[in-house]
């Protein structure tokens, strides 16, 4: 088995125009990296037949004997007029269409199930389930269309499937990835990452990265991906062992401040410790809330917030005494402790994280200008932990800076202190 | 002048391997379309210097004397060692690099202000304000990097700026887009947008575009992009009258159900009103109030939100009944309405969003199946509107339908009643 070159490419009109944002590109080269494979590029074209016949030509005559080449093509299978993608792969390969039985009998159940006219629908929705002759069926256990894979000459092949981010995702799952493990041969890689949180790339660059020799010398590569709070370090490598003293490394030097996934470790400390969470938000407007609940099972340990944006709410619903809104300030260490006290009695739950800044752009002062944010951390056994932060960025970034930044908090709090 | 062949490129071997998502070319086409330029297409690269030197020789040659071709790309400009975009463009051009006096003059005024100690981080930032000789200077007004914008041959240009989102739309909108304006020609093209609530784009296109002749004909292009809750509608033409034509059909096709942007046109009735609303939310977890605090200016009409992910919180701080909880549960039409109630009282607001369903996976029965979920409308002075729909799809599709709902529900409430 080779190992192939891989280009994941994307169709649609609205992607080229900037109306829509291609999502599925980078979904799948984390699920081939994963599979310990790489990809070459992305490639996202419009809606245009002859543009796409052309550039997968193109594509596949970069297949060799030693490199096979592999084109993962997602979107162009709906049932409008500008779907190409069935039509482009039947003259590329000089093939003709049949439908897929399985999808047939799916689109039917479907329709019967939605009480909908079958026979007048079925005249739009039938393109969908149709697939070049002689290609492997990828079969769409969520919606309609079928994906498929086709051989481009004697080296190249097609894979092809819908644009929806929920059909894609499952038929790459259950239907493409078997099929690529067992045709191509992947490399094993090992891989780890770290968050470190309020960190700079080019800083950490400088003090941390320049001074490791497995890096410097090619052993491991590493990557590292700005986020709002912090920034995601990721080492790989043929070596586990060079993978995971890089790991270790960084904890040591950095401390509380390197973590896992904080996203997904406080969750598990939540539930596993049978401990309750709500908070008390201004500036944030609801984004930890949210983001604490994204996942399923949250109600398990989030019982809910008090969104207080107006200061009305601050003293009415979380007990912010208005002596302290004068004095202080809505933007203060004493509010925000005020705060997270306030949630912790108002909301009945073991610990609370309360934040509030000045999101910006507007609403900055020569002492307290657009960026800065306090947060507490309240306890029902103990008392209330609180931080200044200073995130002087766009108001998008700053929510997002300080929404992360209290779950971190959290989770930090909960690593030390039970 | 002519016009351009135009590829948006992005760099950056995060992009490729999934850890990262690009955003960059789909702001960029966007801009470009309002500008009147259509792309053709958008490609991500690792950063591999020799992958990129051929991929950019590779586009460049595709100009001809008829249509130049025009590189927009974005990425590698950064301080780290995995930044080729400089060494790999004066590779192509074969010239050497040169300090921006710009640049170096805005990076020690930054670094003073900032208070680092400029000799030794100079070291690692100095990179970053080099450019090839000869070469079009794009500043940077937000970030150290500047942009720059070289000639490939005789008809090929490549521009490159900073991948930082922050960095690179302001370089775009005030050095490359006026650049790209004065030598290249633009198609003036009309366009315009709805959103249509609740509907499928193969649904849409079979009743409305199939019927429609200026579409048909080739006259009028659509475009359609389904979003979470609604479809987005677009129609662009050279004739402004087939555009406008189309869109009053739509308005009056599926009346309310189609709207201007909601996020953009309900904060303006909301000021321009002086109306406050505040939010009770179940299963978005804070998401609407999220949404509704996006904007700079969204205090002087949000107040607040009483998240309540646990029924102790609709009972304690929202006001629901026990009895309704317990005869009608918590995702019903009984518990929206008196959600949207205690909000109004709790926050005290002129309107409230309430919304309680099921996002799953779990938690669906026989009788309320996953993606059920109850909407109200509380006011001040007046009765509670209530609403039913279902949303069967993933939990964050399900909280995304549900979030875009609500708002568009208390903004079609103020068109229909005040």
């Amino acid at each position: 088995m080779l190992s192939p070159k891989i280009i994941v490419l994307s169709t649609g009109s609205e992607l080229t125009a900037g109306r829509s944002q291609d999502t599925n590109s980078s979904w799948i080269a984390n699920e081939l990296f994963g599979m310990g494979f790489t990809v070459s590029k992305f490639m996202v074209l419009p809606d245009d037949p002859s543009i796409l016949q052309e550039e997968i030509r193109t594509l596949a005559a970069l297949s060799t004997k030693e490199q096979p080449v592999l084109i993962v093509m997602t979107g162009g299978l709906g049932p409008t007029e500008d779907d190409y993608t069935l039509e482009v792969t039947c003259k590329l390969t000089g093939v003709g269409s049949v439908e897929s039985p399985i999808a047939r009998k799916r689109i039917e159940t479907i329709y019967k199930l939605r009480g909908r006219n079958f026979q007048e629908a079925l005249q739009t929705a039938i393109r969908q389930i149709s697939v070049p002759e002689n290609s492997i069926i990828l079969n769409n256990s969520v919606g309609i269309a079928p994906g498929f894979i086709v051989s481009l000459g004697e080296n190249a092949y097609l894979s092809c499937m819908p644009g929806v981010p929920g059909e894609m995702t499952s038929m790459f799952q259950e239907e493409l990835s078997p099929w690529i493990s067992k045709n191509f041969s992947a490399q094993e890689l090992h891989s780890g990452f770290r968050f470190i949180w309020w960190m700079s790339e080019s800083q950490f660059q400088k003090e941390f990265i320049s001074k490791e020799k497995t890096i410097l010398s090619g052993k491991v590569i590493w990557g590292v991906a700005a986020k709002r709070g912090y920034i995601r370090v990721s080492f790989q490598s043929a070596d586990r062992k060079a993978v995971n003293e890089l790991l270790e490394k960084l904890d040591t030097v950095y401390g509380a401040k390197s973590t896992l996934d904080v996203f997904e470790e406080l969750p598990k400390i939540l539930t596993e410790r049978k401990i309750t969470v709500g908070t008390a938000e201004s500036c944030t407007g609801g984004l930890i809330a949210k983001t604490l609940t994204d996942r399923a099972g949250s109600s398990a340990y989030f019982y809910g917030s008090i969104v207080s944006y107006d200061n009305s709410i601050k003293s009415g619903l979380l007990g912010v005494q208005q002596e302290t809104l004068d004095t202080f300030g809505a933007v203060s260490k004493e509010t925000a402790k005020e705060m997270a006290e306030g949630a912790l009695i108002a909301l009945k739950t073991d610990y609370t994280i309360s934040v509030t800044g000045i999101a910006g752009p507007g609403g900055g002062t020569p002492e307290k200008k657009v960026g800065l944010v306090y947060f507490g951390i309240g306890q029902k056994n103990g008392s209330t932990e609180v931080q200044e932060h200073y995130f002087p960025f766009s108001r998008s970034s700053f929510r997002e800076f300080a929404a992360h930044t209290g779950i971190y908090l959290l989770y930090n709090h909960l690593k030390r202190f039970t």
